[in-house]
Protein backbone atom coordinates (compact mmCIF):
# COMPACT_ATOMS: atom_id res chain seq x y z
CA UNK A 1 0.00 0.00 0.00
CA UNK A 2 1.36 3.73 -1.40
CA UNK A 3 2.03 5.67 2.03
CA UNK A 4 -0.24 8.97 1.28
CA UNK A 5 -0.45 12.58 1.36
CA UNK A 6 -2.05 13.85 4.55
CA UNK A 7 -3.62 17.17 4.15
CA UNK A 8 -5.88 18.74 7.37
CA UNK A 9 -7.70 22.41 7.18
CA UNK A 10 -10.21 23.88 9.31
CA UNK A 11 -12.52 23.58 6.85
CA UNK A 12 -12.74 23.53 2.54
CA UNK A 13 -10.06 25.54 2.02
CA UNK A 14 -7.31 23.05 1.81
CA UNK A 15 -9.32 21.60 -1.13
CA UNK A 16 -7.29 24.39 -3.36
CA UNK A 17 -3.96 22.55 -1.88
CA UNK A 18 -5.69 19.40 -2.86
CA UNK A 19 -6.52 20.57 -6.26
CA UNK A 20 -3.17 21.55 -7.08
CA UNK A 21 -1.16 18.38 -5.32
CA UNK A 22 -3.86 16.03 -7.98
CA UNK A 23 -3.00 18.14 -10.79
CA UNK A 24 1.34 18.57 -10.21
CA UNK A 25 1.57 15.50 -8.76
CA UNK A 26 -1.36 13.03 -9.98
CA UNK A 27 0.64 9.76 -8.50
CA UNK A 28 -0.36 10.46 -5.05
CA UNK A 29 -2.85 9.28 -2.38
CA UNK A 30 -4.77 12.09 -0.65
CA UNK A 31 -6.06 11.67 2.72
CA UNK A 32 -7.74 14.60 3.73
CA UNK A 33 -9.81 16.44 6.59
CA UNK A 34 -11.58 19.37 6.93
CA UNK A 35 -12.97 20.60 10.15
CA UNK A 36 -15.99 21.75 8.86
CA UNK A 37 -17.92 21.48 12.45
CA UNK A 38 -15.67 24.18 13.72
CA UNK A 39 -14.39 26.19 11.02
CA UNK A 40 -13.24 29.14 10.95
CA UNK A 41 -10.27 28.79 13.07
CA UNK A 42 -9.01 32.82 12.36
CA UNK A 43 -11.04 33.99 15.47
CA UNK A 44 -9.94 31.13 18.15
CA UNK A 45 -6.96 31.94 20.48
CA UNK A 46 -3.97 30.01 19.80
CA UNK A 47 -4.59 27.18 22.35
CA UNK A 48 -7.75 25.95 20.85
CA UNK A 49 -6.10 26.18 17.55
CA UNK A 50 -3.13 23.60 18.48
CA UNK A 51 -5.53 21.56 20.34
CA UNK A 52 -7.65 21.02 17.20
CA UNK A 53 -4.54 20.59 15.06
CA UNK A 54 -2.96 18.33 16.91
CA UNK A 55 -6.50 16.21 17.34
CA UNK A 56 -6.32 16.15 13.83
CA UNK A 57 -2.92 15.12 12.79
CA UNK A 58 -3.69 12.33 15.72
CA UNK A 59 -6.30 10.96 13.31
CA UNK A 60 -4.41 11.48 9.90
CA UNK A 61 -1.48 9.28 11.80
CA UNK A 62 -3.49 6.27 11.80
CA UNK A 63 -2.60 6.44 7.88
CA UNK A 64 1.14 6.31 7.94
CA UNK A 65 1.46 9.39 5.26
CA UNK A 66 4.55 10.14 4.60
CA UNK A 67 3.75 13.91 4.76
CA UNK A 68 1.36 15.81 6.46
CA UNK A 69 0.63 18.99 5.03
CA UNK A 70 -1.01 22.24 7.22
CA UNK A 71 -3.36 23.36 4.51
CA UNK A 72 -4.73 25.74 6.53
CA UNK A 73 -2.60 29.30 7.84
CA UNK A 74 -3.98 30.14 10.92
CA UNK A 75 -2.88 26.37 12.15
CA UNK A 76 0.61 27.10 10.42
CA UNK A 77 1.06 30.14 12.31
CA UNK A 78 -0.19 29.02 15.35
CA UNK A 79 0.40 24.99 15.50
CA UNK A 80 3.36 23.88 12.92
CA UNK A 81 5.90 23.82 15.89
CA UNK A 82 3.59 22.51 18.48
CA UNK A 83 2.64 19.49 16.52
CA UNK A 84 5.87 18.45 14.56
CA UNK A 85 7.09 16.39 17.75
CA UNK A 86 4.01 14.70 17.96
CA UNK A 87 4.56 13.01 14.46
CA UNK A 88 6.96 10.98 12.84
CA UNK A 89 6.15 12.16 9.02
CA UNK A 90 7.22 15.38 8.24
CA UNK A 91 4.85 17.94 8.64
CA UNK A 92 4.59 21.19 6.31
CA UNK A 93 2.74 24.25 6.24
CA UNK A 94 1.48 26.85 3.69
CA UNK A 95 3.34 29.68 4.67
CA UNK A 96 6.99 29.56 4.14
CA UNK A 97 5.92 28.90 -0.04
CA UNK A 98 3.57 31.66 -0.40
CA UNK A 99 6.44 33.59 1.02
CA UNK A 100 8.97 32.03 -0.87
CA UNK A 101 6.96 32.63 -4.16
CA UNK A 102 6.61 36.22 -3.58
CA UNK A 103 10.19 37.32 -2.95
CA UNK A 104 10.65 35.28 -6.24
CA UNK A 105 7.73 37.55 -7.76
CA UNK A 106 8.22 40.86 -6.54
CA UNK A 107 10.26 43.51 -8.52
CA UNK A 108 9.55 46.63 -6.73
CA UNK A 109 10.38 44.73 -2.81
CA UNK A 110 6.60 45.33 -1.52
CA UNK A 111 4.22 42.65 -0.65
CA UNK A 112 0.83 42.60 0.62
CA UNK A 113 -0.63 39.81 2.50
CA UNK A 114 -4.06 39.00 3.69
CA UNK A 115 -5.20 36.62 5.71
CA UNK A 116 -7.55 35.62 8.85
CA UNK A 117 -7.21 37.51 11.92
CA UNK A 118 -5.09 35.11 13.64
CA UNK A 119 -2.52 34.87 10.79
CA UNK A 120 -2.06 38.85 10.32
CA UNK A 121 -2.09 38.76 14.03
CA UNK A 122 0.65 36.13 14.33
CA UNK A 123 3.41 38.53 12.12
CA UNK A 124 3.65 35.12 10.58
CA UNK A 125 4.50 36.54 6.81
CA UNK A 126 6.16 39.28 8.06
CA UNK A 127 8.41 37.51 9.51
CA UNK A 128 9.38 34.86 7.49
CA UNK A 129 9.33 37.04 4.07
CA UNK A 130 12.10 39.01 6.18
CA UNK A 131 14.15 35.49 7.24
CA UNK A 132 14.48 35.52 3.07
CA UNK A 133 15.03 39.09 2.70
CA UNK A 134 15.75 41.69 4.68
CA UNK A 135 14.90 44.40 2.10
CA UNK A 136 10.91 42.99 1.59
CA UNK A 137 8.70 45.39 2.88
CA UNK A 138 5.41 44.17 4.30
CA UNK A 139 1.70 45.34 4.10
CA UNK A 140 -0.59 43.21 5.56
CA UNK A 141 -5.18 43.26 5.87
CA UNK A 142 -6.90 40.92 8.05
CA UNK A 143 -9.76 40.00 6.18
CA UNK A 144 -12.60 37.94 8.41
CA UNK A 145 -15.51 38.03 6.13
CA UNK A 146 -13.76 35.56 3.88
CA UNK A 147 -13.71 32.60 5.33
CA UNK A 148 -17.34 31.87 6.38
CA UNK A 149 -18.42 33.37 2.69
CA UNK A 150 -15.87 30.30 1.07
CA UNK A 151 -17.54 27.49 3.57
CA UNK A 152 -21.06 28.72 3.05
CA UNK A 153 -20.49 28.17 -1.09
CA UNK A 154 -21.08 31.50 -2.14
CA UNK A 155 -18.09 32.31 -4.01
CA UNK A 156 -19.22 34.37 -7.45
CA UNK A 157 -22.39 35.72 -6.12
CA UNK A 158 -22.66 40.07 -6.68
CA UNK A 159 -22.80 40.48 -2.62
CA UNK A 160 -19.40 38.23 -2.56
CA UNK A 161 -17.70 40.95 -4.97
CA UNK A 162 -18.97 43.82 -3.22
CA UNK A 163 -17.67 42.13 0.26
CA UNK A 164 -14.44 41.78 -1.26
CA UNK A 165 -13.84 44.40 -3.23
CA UNK A 166 -14.69 46.96 -0.05
CA UNK A 167 -12.64 44.67 2.34
CA UNK A 168 -9.19 45.14 -0.33
CA UNK A 169 -9.66 48.94 -0.83
CA UNK A 170 -7.32 49.94 2.06
CA UNK A 171 -4.57 47.94 -0.17
CA UNK A 172 -5.68 50.09 -3.20
CA UNK A 173 -3.47 53.00 -1.78
CA UNK A 174 -0.30 50.81 -1.21
CA UNK A 175 2.87 50.89 -3.31
CA UNK A 176 2.54 46.20 -3.55
CA UNK A 177 2.87 44.74 -6.82
CA UNK A 178 2.35 41.07 -5.26
CA UNK A 179 -0.44 39.94 -2.97
CA UNK A 180 -0.62 36.67 -0.80
CA UNK A 181 -3.60 35.12 -0.77
CA UNK A 182 -2.49 33.88 2.86
CA UNK A 183 -5.71 31.62 3.72
CA UNK A 184 -6.07 28.64 1.78
CA UNK A 185 -9.70 29.67 1.71
CA UNK A 186 -9.09 32.46 -0.47
CA UNK A 187 -8.00 31.14 -4.01
CA UNK A 188 -12.09 30.21 -3.94
CA UNK A 189 -12.13 33.68 -4.07
CA UNK A 190 -9.64 34.63 -6.66
CA UNK A 191 -12.11 35.77 -9.09
CA UNK A 192 -13.23 38.44 -6.86
CA UNK A 193 -9.84 39.10 -5.63
CA UNK A 194 -8.42 39.61 -8.73
CA UNK A 195 -11.33 41.98 -10.01
CA UNK A 196 -10.66 43.80 -7.12
CA UNK A 197 -6.79 44.73 -6.94
CA UNK A 198 -6.82 44.88 -10.97
CA UNK A 199 -4.62 43.30 -13.35
CA UNK A 200 -1.14 44.57 -12.03
CA UNK A 201 -0.97 43.23 -9.09
CA UNK A 202 0.54 39.63 -8.64
CA UNK A 203 -1.67 37.04 -6.68
CA UNK A 204 0.26 34.22 -5.25
CA UNK A 205 -1.84 30.91 -3.98
CA UNK A 206 -0.62 29.69 -1.04
CA UNK A 207 -1.95 26.53 -2.28
CA UNK A 208 -0.53 26.10 -5.59
CA UNK A 209 3.18 27.13 -4.04
CA UNK A 210 2.51 24.72 -1.30
CA UNK A 211 1.66 22.22 -4.04
CA UNK A 212 4.80 22.92 -5.80
CA UNK A 213 7.35 23.02 -2.79
CA UNK A 214 5.47 19.42 -1.62
CA UNK A 215 7.10 18.42 -5.50
CA UNK A 216 10.43 19.88 -4.64
CA UNK A 217 10.26 18.00 -1.41
CA UNK A 218 9.65 14.94 -2.05
CA UNK A 219 10.96 14.34 -5.45
CA UNK A 220 14.72 16.07 -3.82
CA UNK A 221 14.67 13.11 -1.02
CA UNK A 222 13.32 10.33 -3.83
CA UNK A 223 9.61 9.73 -2.18
CA UNK A 224 8.24 11.02 -5.04
CA UNK A 225 5.27 7.88 -5.82
CA UNK A 226 5.73 5.72 -8.88
CA UNK A 227 2.62 3.76 -8.82
CA UNK A 228 1.00 3.85 -12.10
CA UNK A 229 -2.43 3.13 -11.23
CA UNK A 230 -4.79 5.69 -10.31
CA UNK A 231 -4.74 6.67 -6.72
CA UNK A 232 -7.97 6.27 -4.29
CA UNK A 233 -8.75 9.78 -1.99
CA UNK A 234 -10.07 9.81 1.19
CA UNK A 235 -11.85 12.53 2.12
CA UNK A 236 -13.10 13.43 5.98
CA UNK A 237 -15.30 16.40 7.42
CA UNK A 238 -16.26 16.85 10.91
CA UNK A 239 -19.40 19.18 9.98
CA UNK A 240 -22.15 18.70 7.46
CA UNK A 241 -21.45 16.07 4.76
CA UNK A 242 -23.81 17.07 1.99
CA UNK A 243 -22.55 20.42 2.00
CA UNK A 244 -18.51 19.32 1.92
CA UNK A 245 -18.96 17.35 -0.96
CA UNK A 246 -21.12 19.88 -2.82
CA UNK A 247 -18.36 22.55 -2.54
CA UNK A 248 -15.64 19.59 -2.95
CA UNK A 249 -17.08 17.84 -6.26
CA UNK A 250 -17.52 21.55 -7.92
CA UNK A 251 -13.95 22.65 -7.10
CA UNK A 252 -12.18 19.49 -7.70
CA UNK A 253 -14.26 18.10 -11.12
CA UNK A 254 -11.45 18.63 -13.30
CA UNK A 255 -9.03 16.48 -11.71
CA UNK A 256 -11.56 13.97 -10.13
CA UNK A 257 -13.07 12.49 -13.46
CA UNK A 258 -12.69 8.82 -13.37
CA UNK A 259 -10.81 9.25 -10.52
CA UNK A 260 -12.49 7.07 -7.21
CA UNK A 261 -12.64 9.06 -3.97
CA UNK A 262 -13.90 7.99 -1.00
CA UNK A 263 -16.03 10.21 1.50
CA UNK A 264 -15.89 9.84 5.58
CA UNK A 265 -17.33 11.68 8.15
CA UNK A 266 -15.18 10.66 11.13
CA UNK A 267 -16.31 11.10 14.98
CA UNK A 268 -13.67 13.27 15.90
CA UNK A 269 -15.52 15.47 18.31
CA UNK B 1 32.66 32.64 8.47
CA UNK B 2 29.59 31.68 7.08
CA UNK B 3 29.15 28.66 4.44
CA UNK B 4 28.73 29.83 0.54
CA UNK B 5 26.51 28.29 -1.57
CA UNK B 6 28.84 26.84 -4.76
CA UNK B 7 27.61 27.40 -7.91
CA UNK B 8 29.15 26.24 -10.88
CA UNK B 9 28.61 26.35 -15.29
CA UNK B 10 30.19 25.54 -17.98
CA UNK B 11 30.70 29.71 -18.44
CA UNK B 12 28.76 32.27 -17.74
CA UNK B 13 24.91 30.36 -18.07
CA UNK B 14 25.20 30.11 -13.91
CA UNK B 15 25.33 33.98 -13.35
CA UNK B 16 21.55 33.50 -14.58
CA UNK B 17 21.19 31.25 -11.27
CA UNK B 18 23.28 33.57 -9.48
CA UNK B 19 21.70 36.73 -10.08
CA UNK B 20 18.66 34.84 -8.66
CA UNK B 21 20.11 33.55 -5.57
CA UNK B 22 20.97 37.21 -4.89
CA UNK B 23 17.69 38.29 -5.32
CA UNK B 24 15.87 36.23 -3.81
CA UNK B 25 18.18 35.05 -0.64
CA UNK B 26 20.50 38.31 -0.41
CA UNK B 27 22.20 37.16 2.73
CA UNK B 28 23.62 33.59 1.11
CA UNK B 29 27.37 34.14 0.20
CA UNK B 30 28.11 32.77 -3.16
CA UNK B 31 31.22 31.15 -5.00
CA UNK B 32 30.75 30.63 -8.58
CA UNK B 33 33.51 28.91 -11.36
CA UNK B 34 32.69 29.62 -14.76
CA UNK B 35 34.30 27.12 -17.26
CA UNK B 36 34.47 30.14 -19.66
CA UNK B 37 38.06 28.15 -21.08
CA UNK B 38 36.58 24.67 -22.09
CA UNK B 39 32.22 26.17 -22.85
CA UNK B 40 30.19 25.11 -24.77
CA UNK B 41 29.48 21.43 -22.94
CA UNK B 42 26.98 21.18 -25.03
CA UNK B 43 28.46 19.15 -28.05
CA UNK B 44 31.13 17.14 -25.58
CA UNK B 45 31.02 13.30 -24.90
CA UNK B 46 29.13 12.63 -21.37
CA UNK B 47 31.92 11.24 -20.18
CA UNK B 48 34.70 14.70 -20.88
CA UNK B 49 31.63 16.34 -19.25
CA UNK B 50 31.82 14.04 -16.14
CA UNK B 51 35.81 14.75 -15.88
CA UNK B 52 35.36 18.50 -16.12
CA UNK B 53 32.40 18.37 -13.68
CA UNK B 54 34.38 17.07 -10.99
CA UNK B 55 37.32 18.90 -11.51
CA UNK B 56 35.41 21.94 -10.81
CA UNK B 57 33.65 20.57 -7.70
CA UNK B 58 36.68 19.47 -6.06
CA UNK B 59 37.78 23.04 -6.30
CA UNK B 60 34.48 24.70 -4.97
CA UNK B 61 34.69 21.82 -2.12
CA UNK B 62 37.54 23.95 -0.53
CA UNK B 63 35.35 26.52 0.38
CA UNK B 64 32.69 24.30 2.41
CA UNK B 65 30.07 25.25 0.31
CA UNK B 66 26.82 24.67 2.25
CA UNK B 67 25.03 23.26 -0.74
CA UNK B 68 26.71 22.48 -5.06
CA UNK B 69 24.39 23.87 -7.51
CA UNK B 70 25.42 22.59 -10.53
CA UNK B 71 23.95 25.50 -12.69
CA UNK B 72 24.36 23.95 -16.22
CA UNK B 73 21.71 21.55 -17.90
CA UNK B 74 24.33 19.64 -19.73
CA UNK B 75 26.18 18.67 -16.47
CA UNK B 76 23.11 18.24 -14.47
CA UNK B 77 21.91 15.66 -17.67
CA UNK B 78 25.39 13.51 -17.32
CA UNK B 79 27.13 14.48 -14.16
CA UNK B 80 25.33 14.95 -11.37
CA UNK B 81 24.43 11.19 -10.33
CA UNK B 82 28.65 10.86 -10.74
CA UNK B 83 29.31 13.90 -8.31
CA UNK B 84 26.94 12.82 -5.48
CA UNK B 85 29.03 10.61 -3.99
CA UNK B 86 32.65 12.28 -4.05
CA UNK B 87 31.07 15.39 -1.91
CA UNK B 88 29.46 15.93 1.42
CA UNK B 89 27.40 18.68 0.41
CA UNK B 90 23.83 18.13 -1.10
CA UNK B 91 24.66 18.40 -4.77
CA UNK B 92 21.11 20.20 -6.42
CA UNK B 93 20.58 20.20 -10.22
CA UNK B 94 18.40 22.61 -12.81
CA UNK B 95 16.67 20.61 -14.60
CA UNK B 96 14.00 19.32 -11.85
CA UNK B 97 13.32 23.12 -11.20
CA UNK B 98 12.04 23.59 -14.44
CA UNK B 99 10.73 20.24 -15.05
CA UNK B 100 8.58 21.10 -11.17
CA UNK B 101 7.44 24.61 -12.38
CA UNK B 102 6.30 23.55 -15.89
CA UNK B 103 4.33 21.26 -14.26
CA UNK B 104 2.71 23.70 -11.87
CA UNK B 105 2.09 26.27 -15.17
CA UNK B 106 0.54 24.34 -17.82
CA UNK B 107 -2.68 24.27 -18.57
CA UNK B 108 -2.64 22.09 -21.81
CA UNK B 109 -0.17 19.78 -20.73
CA UNK B 110 2.09 19.82 -23.68
CA UNK B 111 5.10 20.87 -22.97
CA UNK B 112 8.16 22.40 -24.74
CA UNK B 113 11.79 21.74 -24.01
CA UNK B 114 14.64 23.61 -25.85
CA UNK B 115 18.57 23.43 -24.61
CA UNK B 116 22.03 22.15 -25.91
CA UNK B 117 22.04 18.86 -28.08
CA UNK B 118 23.42 16.91 -25.19
CA UNK B 119 20.48 17.92 -22.39
CA UNK B 120 18.06 17.36 -25.22
CA UNK B 121 19.65 14.18 -26.08
CA UNK B 122 19.92 12.74 -22.83
CA UNK B 123 16.34 13.23 -22.63
CA UNK B 124 16.48 13.84 -19.04
CA UNK B 125 13.71 16.54 -19.30
CA UNK B 126 11.21 14.46 -20.27
CA UNK B 127 12.27 11.86 -17.57
CA UNK B 128 11.89 14.13 -15.25
CA UNK B 129 8.74 15.50 -16.50
CA UNK B 130 6.98 11.88 -16.86
CA UNK B 131 8.02 11.11 -13.39
CA UNK B 132 5.84 13.61 -11.88
CA UNK B 133 3.06 13.58 -13.96
CA UNK B 134 2.63 10.68 -16.52
CA UNK B 135 0.04 12.89 -18.55
CA UNK B 136 2.60 15.37 -19.45
CA UNK B 137 3.41 15.57 -23.49
CA UNK B 138 6.93 16.99 -24.39
CA UNK B 139 8.25 18.72 -27.38
CA UNK B 140 12.00 19.11 -27.22
CA UNK B 141 14.55 20.98 -29.59
CA UNK B 142 18.46 21.17 -29.18
CA UNK B 143 19.46 25.24 -29.98
CA UNK B 144 23.16 24.71 -30.74
CA UNK B 145 23.55 28.15 -31.95
CA UNK B 146 22.47 29.81 -28.38
CA UNK B 147 25.53 29.61 -26.37
CA UNK B 148 27.88 30.85 -28.73
CA UNK B 149 26.04 33.49 -28.90
CA UNK B 150 25.74 34.54 -24.83
CA UNK B 151 29.50 33.24 -24.51
CA UNK B 152 30.47 36.23 -26.73
CA UNK B 153 27.85 38.74 -24.76
CA UNK B 154 25.90 39.34 -27.84
CA UNK B 155 22.52 39.27 -26.22
CA UNK B 156 20.30 41.96 -27.94
CA UNK B 157 21.45 42.04 -31.41
CA UNK B 158 19.82 41.82 -34.54
CA UNK B 159 21.40 39.21 -36.18
CA UNK B 160 20.82 37.35 -32.59
CA UNK B 161 16.75 37.76 -33.18
CA UNK B 162 16.86 36.36 -36.61
CA UNK B 163 18.91 33.21 -35.38
CA UNK B 164 16.85 32.81 -32.27
CA UNK B 165 13.31 32.89 -34.40
CA UNK B 166 14.79 31.01 -37.36
CA UNK B 167 16.18 28.46 -34.66
CA UNK B 168 12.53 28.32 -32.50
CA UNK B 169 10.32 28.26 -36.03
CA UNK B 170 9.79 24.65 -35.36
CA UNK B 171 8.34 24.81 -31.73
CA UNK B 172 5.67 27.42 -33.03
CA UNK B 173 3.59 24.58 -35.12
CA UNK B 174 3.09 22.82 -31.85
CA UNK B 175 0.42 22.82 -29.28
CA UNK B 176 2.84 23.80 -26.20
CA UNK B 177 1.59 26.30 -23.58
CA UNK B 178 4.39 26.44 -21.81
CA UNK B 179 8.27 26.78 -22.70
CA UNK B 180 11.57 25.58 -20.23
CA UNK B 181 14.37 27.22 -21.15
CA UNK B 182 16.54 24.20 -20.42
CA UNK B 183 20.05 26.34 -20.09
CA UNK B 184 21.30 28.33 -18.14
CA UNK B 185 22.53 30.67 -20.80
CA UNK B 186 18.89 31.06 -22.02
CA UNK B 187 17.42 33.58 -19.65
CA UNK B 188 20.03 36.21 -21.55
CA UNK B 189 18.24 35.65 -24.70
CA UNK B 190 14.88 35.75 -22.91
CA UNK B 191 13.72 39.24 -24.92
CA UNK B 192 14.51 37.08 -28.21
CA UNK B 193 12.88 34.29 -27.58
CA UNK B 194 9.41 36.01 -25.96
CA UNK B 195 9.59 37.62 -29.07
CA UNK B 196 10.15 34.51 -31.19
CA UNK B 197 7.18 32.62 -29.33
CA UNK B 198 4.37 35.57 -29.03
CA UNK B 199 2.65 36.40 -25.63
CA UNK B 200 0.47 33.20 -25.16
CA UNK B 201 3.64 31.15 -24.43
CA UNK B 202 4.67 31.11 -20.92
CA UNK B 203 8.29 30.95 -20.68
CA UNK B 204 10.25 29.06 -17.66
CA UNK B 205 13.58 29.92 -17.24
CA UNK B 206 15.20 27.08 -14.94
CA UNK B 207 17.82 30.02 -13.16
CA UNK B 208 14.85 31.53 -11.52
CA UNK B 209 13.21 28.21 -10.43
CA UNK B 210 16.34 26.62 -8.79
CA UNK B 211 16.80 29.75 -6.75
CA UNK B 212 13.23 29.36 -5.61
CA UNK B 213 13.89 25.73 -4.92
CA UNK B 214 17.31 26.52 -3.21
CA UNK B 215 15.45 28.82 -1.02
CA UNK B 216 13.14 25.87 -0.10
CA UNK B 217 15.56 23.31 0.46
CA UNK B 218 17.62 25.86 3.12
CA UNK B 219 14.49 27.21 4.78
CA UNK B 220 12.88 23.71 4.89
CA UNK B 221 15.99 22.38 6.54
CA UNK B 222 16.67 25.63 8.53
CA UNK B 223 20.28 26.35 6.90
CA UNK B 224 19.33 29.71 5.86
CA UNK B 225 22.20 32.07 6.28
CA UNK B 226 21.01 34.55 9.21
CA UNK B 227 24.11 37.13 9.06
CA UNK B 228 22.66 40.37 8.80
CA UNK B 229 25.98 42.08 7.19
CA UNK B 230 26.48 42.18 3.16
CA UNK B 231 28.18 38.67 2.22
CA UNK B 232 31.28 38.85 -0.35
CA UNK B 233 30.88 37.04 -3.13
CA UNK B 234 33.60 35.25 -5.46
CA UNK B 235 33.71 34.32 -9.23
CA UNK B 236 35.98 32.51 -10.83
CA UNK B 237 36.55 31.47 -14.70
CA UNK B 238 39.02 29.45 -16.60
CA UNK B 239 39.04 31.41 -19.29
CA UNK B 240 39.11 34.90 -20.64
CA UNK B 241 38.74 37.41 -17.30
CA UNK B 242 38.19 40.55 -18.77
CA UNK B 243 35.09 38.86 -21.45
CA UNK B 244 33.96 37.13 -18.13
CA UNK B 245 33.59 40.53 -15.61
CA UNK B 246 32.09 42.39 -18.53
CA UNK B 247 29.07 39.78 -19.10
CA UNK B 248 28.82 39.16 -15.25
CA UNK B 249 28.88 43.31 -14.19
CA UNK B 250 26.31 43.88 -16.82
CA UNK B 251 24.37 40.97 -15.85
CA UNK B 252 24.59 41.33 -11.80
CA UNK B 253 24.64 45.57 -12.13
CA UNK B 254 21.12 45.71 -10.33
CA UNK B 255 22.33 43.23 -7.50
CA UNK B 256 25.71 44.13 -6.95
CA UNK B 257 25.39 47.64 -6.09
CA UNK B 258 27.36 48.05 -3.26
CA UNK B 259 28.14 44.30 -2.59
CA UNK B 260 31.50 43.81 -2.79
CA UNK B 261 33.06 40.62 -5.19
CA UNK B 262 36.07 39.57 -5.84
CA UNK B 263 37.24 38.40 -9.21
CA UNK B 264 39.76 35.56 -9.70
CA UNK B 265 41.06 33.09 -12.18
CA UNK B 266 42.24 29.77 -11.10
CA UNK B 267 44.59 27.34 -12.48
CA UNK B 268 42.02 24.44 -12.99
CA UNK B 269 43.07 23.08 -16.35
Amino acid sequence: MRQPIAILDSGVGGLTVVKEVMRQLPRERIIYFGDTGRAPYGPRPAEEVIRFTREIVDFLARFDPKLIVVACNTATAYALEAIRPHVKAPVVGVIRPGARAAVKRTTTGTIGVIGTEGTIRSGAYERVLKSLSPRIQVVSLACPMFVPIVERGAFQSPETYRIVAETLKPLRRTPIDTLILGCTHYPFLADAISAAMGPDIALISSAQETARDISTMLQESGRLSEWTDVPVHHFYCSGDPELFQTIARQWLKEQTAGVPIVWRVPCIR
